[in-house]
Parts: structure tokens; C-alpha cells; sequence
């Protein structure tokens, strides 16, 4: 659906972890593509994602923000490595009804010890017009891969 | 069940908003307390929450914690109105299955245009052992209610 | 010296603001440019901004991209208006001695109540070489000007 | 002048690291206090640390409220290790002239890779009045110190 290539070598390493996300499953989230330092992930609106006044919650734009940028981390780490979110930073722009989120995270810098990202989350109406809604600011560090 | 009176006039105002949360309806949050200026909200283990580990998600701490802030600032709020995340920086500091999360939400500063406030994250197991596993500091603005 | 032209009437606006900044000439501090959105503020390395091991301090990096990105929302504030800062959040990428700092702000979302902005440090040494060393995010209130 | 024990093997660490830092020797700050976890610096207000409306300049702040947080991380470190900053956020909550600032920052959590710390702002007047004027949220990285 989203033309990408998600059998790539790079893009299965996050196939895998995505698939074991239970949270990610439930909300039906689908990665739309993983590149070397970059990854798409996309959430549908529907009421598992609402909060009172019917937009996309804020909870849900601040976890799929925390997974592009931790998944756009990963694509940077060595084999046998995974990574986890240490902390972030979220700033909300806009709300929104309908339609689906995409969040972008991209690799600022990858340390052995610290990777830092950042993360743009964008609305899509039905039309397919593209407001910047979220942007966030994610530190996360290598850990052995346990699964 | 959490032995807190939730039909005071402070708690009703928080119930109200919160139960038009699709999302904290959908991840079986509750309400466990809310007093001016501090707010207590309870999220249970469940496949819906978790990340590829099995523990809980990233995301559901933030969605708790962000939440637990937002509730707390608008117990301080003025009639009428209701809060907007402007933004959240959240630590996490461990991760845990099984039990339930704690997200305790408390002011630091109400101002007229701008509220700060911060949130623990605790995990509570089994034997009632409670753990600090994420803290949170968030920035809010006052907004005219329009529900 | 920089080779932009500060005689702008966006320019100096921020010139006007700047020169005020006591911190900001004792630190030797000099303002790049300034166009609409987009600031550049410079600082030069020296005993007055290091830490513990002789390199830049992390204070004076935070310091140098809380301004730029102040700035940078200056320039996009009405007449009569200037801007507070609420909180930011930065991330140190990398440490340095000699040369000296350029923190470019950059304006994400303006909005009436809330400017957004970001803000990129870099390290330029003896030969020109840059090398990203900060990344910031920033929430900002445009405020009637006092003086 | 603040009755504090600055002989203290503990506060004898933080003091060799402070002097060390030309630019809070610069801005004349000052170690107050320094116990297992909590550490607490002083700055007097004068030109060096202003803004353009003549208060305390937010990046003053931010440094102060960084190497608070940083030497209590540096309490609870093992010997022959000190820390560096990752990351931190600060929410500025009201502007002040004239007195002093006083920083009090406290380790939440201390891991091997990652150390977590808040800090508290507090301006004190001539007359001994205190009021929080930011808060903060801090990460850091223990290292093999090189000095």
C-alpha cells in the first residue's frame, strides 16, 4: 500500500521488533518504511486514539513520535543491539480529527553509547493535504538484544 | 475501590473530560484520585500496552503521564475552561510487566496563560511494591472549553 | 565581518534586543543574522564559557541556542510584541575547545499564544570545519514589549 | 557565609570540579552546599548575567540549574568517574532583578549508563524572600574523568 520496500534487510530488523509491540498492534499502527537513519510509521484515527474532544490524543501522537525516532535509532545500531528510549521531548502544533498521523524519525546522532533523533509528526486528511502537527527531540542508548 | 471520594466538585470536573478519552477508555485507564492541583491516574498490564519486551509501552507511560499532568492543571483551572498540552519531556527510568502503572500528576505553577506542571510514573506488582519508573515535566495553556 | 546584512529592519529589531543582553556582550556574543524565521548568533571560544576540561560549557552552549531561537521568534512576532522563553530542551552532541559556537534558531510554528522553534549548534574550528554539537526545542510567549 | 561544610570528601569533589569551570568562575558563582545527591549553587545578579529587560537572562538559569543537577549526579558517581550532560529541559516560570539565584539539584535515579536529575530555581530577594523561578529535568552520562 505504501509502495515501500519493507523486505529490505534494514526494514525486517523493524519488522520484527514492530511485531512484538502489543501497543502498537492494538492501535493499528503500520510501519510505512525503514530506511538506513529513517522510519515512517502511520496511525489511523479511530476512538482507541481519541481524547476529549475527539482529536487524536495527545498520548498517541507522543508514542508514535517515541517509536519512529527509537526505530529510525535502530537501523543505526550494531547487530544484536536494540535500543531504548532513555527520554523525550514533545511539543504538540496542531489538533486533529479523521484521517491518519505519519510520524518521521531521523538519526541526528549515533554514539556508542547515546543515539539522539528527532521526530515530525504530520496529519493527513482525506484529501491528502499534510499539516506538521508534533515534532519531538528523543535520546535513547544501545542495549543487548534480549528476544 | 481506590477508597477516594471521586463525586466532589473537583473530581466530577476531571471524570467529565475523562470519560470522553476514547483512548484511556480504550487502555482501561481509571481515575484513581483527584484533588486541586494533583491528580492520580491508573493504567492495568495488559497485551494492549505493551512493547516488544512484553513490558510496558514507552507510549502508555507518556499517554499516563501527560495525562495525569493535564488532569491535575485543570483542577486549577478557571471555570469554563480547559487545558491544551503545549508540550512534555518524560524519563524513563525502568521498565516492568505485569501489575499496574501509577501516573501522579501534580501544579508547580498556574499561571493565566501558562501552567507547569510535573508527573511520577510508578509501577505497582503484585505485592503492592511500588517502583518510580518514569518523571515528567509539561508545559499546558488554559483554552475555552467547547464541549 | 559575517558578510549579512544587519541593517535590516527584521535585523534590527533583534539588534535592538540583543544589545541589551548584559550576559550576552560579556560573553562576547555577536549576532550573525537575522532574517524572518531564521536567526544566527555566534560565540567565541575563551575562559569565560568553559567547563571542567577546558571545553565550551554546556551553560553557554544552552544559553546561545535559547537566544537564537528566541530571536528567531522575535522576527515573527507582531509590532510591539517580543517573546519569553517557557522552556526548552537540548541535547549535547559532541564537546569542543578553541574556534568558536554558531547556534542557528529556526521558527517551527507561530501561532498567537505559542511560538515553536529549534535551534542547531555548531563548532566551527581554525579551518572552518562545522560539526553539529546541540540540538535544541523551544516553547516561547509573545509578550508586550516593557521597554 | 552559608554554614555549609564545604571539607567534606564529598563536597571536596564537587569543589575541585567547580573551580574548574571558567565560566562559573566568570559568572561569580558559587558552591553553597554539596551532600550524597544533592548539591546546591548560588549566583549573584549583576550585568554579566542579564537580559534585555534587565533580569536574570534564561540562559544563566539554564547553566546554573545544569551544573546543579550535574554535581549531584557527580555525588553519587564512583571514584574516578565524573558525568557529562546529555540532555536537559527547563520550564522558566517567573523573571527577577536584583538578589540572587539559587539552584538546588537532587539525583532521582543513578544507573550505571544513565543518571537522572531535577533541578529547582530559586531567586532570593534582599529580604530573604524565595520564589521558584524554574524547574528542570536532567540526564547524564557517568565517564571516565580525564583530568
Amino acid at each position: 500500500m505504501s509502495g515501500h520496500d519493507l523486505t529490505t534487510p534494514v526494514a525486517q530488523r523493524v519488522v520484527n521488533s514492530f511485531n512484538r509491540q502489543g501497543m502498537m498492534q492494538h492501535l493499528d499502527a503500520r510501519l510505512v518504511r525503514a530506511d538506513v537513519g529513517e522510519v515512517e510509521i502511520a496511525l489511523p484515527y479511530g476512538d482507541k486514539v481519541t481524547q476529549q474532544q475527539g482529536g487524536f490524543h495527545g498520548g498517541a501522537m507522543g508514542a508514535l513520535a517515541d517509536i519512529a525516532g527509537g526505530y529510525a535509532a535502530l537501523t543505526v545500531c550494531p547487530e544484536g543491539m536494540e535500543v531504548t528510549t532513555v527520554e523525550y521531548k514533545i511539543n504538540f502544533l496542531s489538533a486533529h480529527q479523521q484521517g491518519e498521523l505519519r510520524a518521521v524519525g531521523k538519526v541526528v546522532k549515533s554514539g556508542r553509547r547515546i543515539v539522539v533523533t528527532t521526530a515530525e509528526v504530520f496529519h493527513l486528511d482525506a484529501d491528502g493535504k499534510q499539516t506538521l502537527c508534533a515534532v519531538m527531540q528523543q535520546t535513547l542508548v544501545p542495549v543487548a538484544q534480549t528476544y
